[in-house]
């Protein structure tokens, strides 16, 4: 296993989520963008900390929960992220590893303590990131192994990766040493802000580092600054060899040259919390795609694996991905 | 508030969960008694850990849960424990003082990490508890402020505390106190085995220090060494002023003097985790005690508190448990 064929390697920030419910009250009270992610200090992270509610703790960063959702489905993945030797770092190790995905980075033994992001839940299943990086801020081209991303048919990154000052290195180094083994790199571009705060790059990369690009509708319209999802669609065409699209509840849409599938969301009985949708759709279409099954069944499986994660509170599947989608394909 | 008069003020063991989903089998290689609570050290705890599939943290321990609902509830609140100054031991001080519970007991600086129980939820939604005692061990009377237990019509002491060495002398010493105050002293019998090990020492409080005894079907006929409900129920009558005994889906059944209520279980859509159940009823149920509302009434209550712990992963409310409660007695 440590030597064969991977379908994924991931590389993120390595974040422990911690996420409470809250309403809009607090996220006005406290000058919190709804429904993106922030970037915040140590400082800001601990007053925050104490102005939240209970909270649960579990083991997240976007690229993290994908590689999770895959290791659900029978893929084997891998990823490379910086922890430190804390007691967060121990449990974001721990949950990652135990479903199967090699993750080898030591943790620093200096430097900031683990990352966290503090996820506010409100009544209508919206997250409010706010993340502190931590040890993720240190991320750099030395943790990547150039062996290891040539094992894997797809080399995932995620856009957040733009944020810490090295990591961008990193993720240039990843997709080359990718490129080079003939394999695919893909990419999210994670959430909105980060698309503005990274425009020119982001589409740089798009053009010409990216064969399959995951975004959602607010995404790709700040990625293009253009105000309707069909405008954003025409500019991506043709930039990257696959483009997955979600748009919530409206579903999904996947282009690949002349080829567009429009899938349908899965129906969810109770929207509890919408972390890690996007990055469980993603582990559900890079699972498909791996496996060879065709655009529109790669579709369907990611479609699937998003309504599990955003029927409970947390960011990774409670329950065995890979039998629910082989009920929901029967 | 600092000063003010409390409902309730717990003593436990300051315990972070670990909850991951298992399957019988799991229980069975590695020799876990499914549904009740073992004591592991710390070179079992990180071997089983490793074993463990992903997981989520919250913050637990009985008594912990039970003054974090009454404190959702609306029951002002204390609690008294040990943890360490580590970051589960930050997580556990957050989450309880969040709610508005007291706790002032300062962290450990030496000796063992803050004390976590791996808990493997099985698919029939019982729990399994491995629980690495750590800080928790050294809880003693020192830790115990007179003034803070005076200032509680109840003082509420889990059966768990007879574990640690030194635990029953600050268990001792709170109920005296207590007493002295014209306060009454409620005990959790917390599970059948720690009832085994320590049958004669709490024979003996429940007939001398106890007010209000809980205690589900397994732990009272373990008290009495008898082989049925009724039978335990006999014996325990008179030896408490009120006694609590939960029956799971059967309900509970509620004694004072001549009073017997039988009070249905609380209706639940589905059942995903049984963790925290008896520590919601007894939040619950003290909620309606220190309110005055009556022994059926506060029996109802404990159902209802009990309910919502037992549909979602975790030891604590997700939901605000007053609101809920208005709206099943309204």
């Amino acid at each position: 296993m440590a030597d064969g064929l991977l379908d994924v390697v991931g590389i993120g920030n390595a974040i422990v989520d911690v996420l409470s419910h809250a309403d809009d009250g607090f996220l006005s009270r406290h000058s919190l963008a709804k429904g993106v992610m922030s970037l915040i200090d140590a400082r800001r992270a601990a007053s925050l900390y104490a102005a939240m509610g209970p909270a649960i703790e579990a083991s997240g960063g976007s690229a993290g929960n994908t590689v999770a959702g895959l290791a659900g489905l029978g893929s084997p993945a891998a990823y490379i992220g910086r922890v430190r030797d804390d007691q967060l770092g121990g449990i974001f190790r721990h949950d990652i590893q135990s479903l199967g995905v090699e993750f080898d980075n030591p943790p620093a033994t200096e430097g900031p303590a683990t990352g966290r992001c503090l996820i506010f839940v409100t009544p209508d299943a919206q997250r409010t990131m706010q993340t502190y990086l931590g040890a993720a801020i240190e991320l750099g081209p030395e943790d990547v192994d150039p062996a290891l991303i040539a094992r894997a048919q797809v080399t995932y990154l995620e856009g957040y990766l733009w944020d810490p000052p090295r990591a961008k290195a990193a993720f240039l180094k990843a997709a080359e040493v990718a490129h080079q083994a003939g394999r695919k790199v893909a990419l999210s571009l994670s959430d909105p802000f980060c698309v503005d705060r990274h425009r020119a790059d982001f589409r740089d990369l798009v053009a010409r580092h990216v064969d399959i690009l995951f975004a959602n509708e607010a995404e790709i319209m700040a990625l293009y600054e253009v105000p309707d999802f069909d405008a954003a669609l025409q500019q991506v065409r043709g930039h990257c060899e696959v483009v997955a699209l979600t748009r919530g509840e409206k579903g999904s849409v996947v282009l690949a040259g002349d080829e567009v599938h429009v899938i349908d969301a899965e129906p969810v009985p109770r929207v509890v919390d919408t972390t890690g949708a996007g990055d469980l759709y993603a582990a559900g279409f890079l699972h498909g795609y791996t496996q060879g099954y065709g655009l529109a069944r790669a579709g369907r499986i990611a479609s699937i694996a998003a309504s599990e994660v955003i029927g409970h509170l947390g960011p990774r599947p409670e329950t065995p991905l890979g039998e629910l989608v082989r009920q929901r394909l029967a």
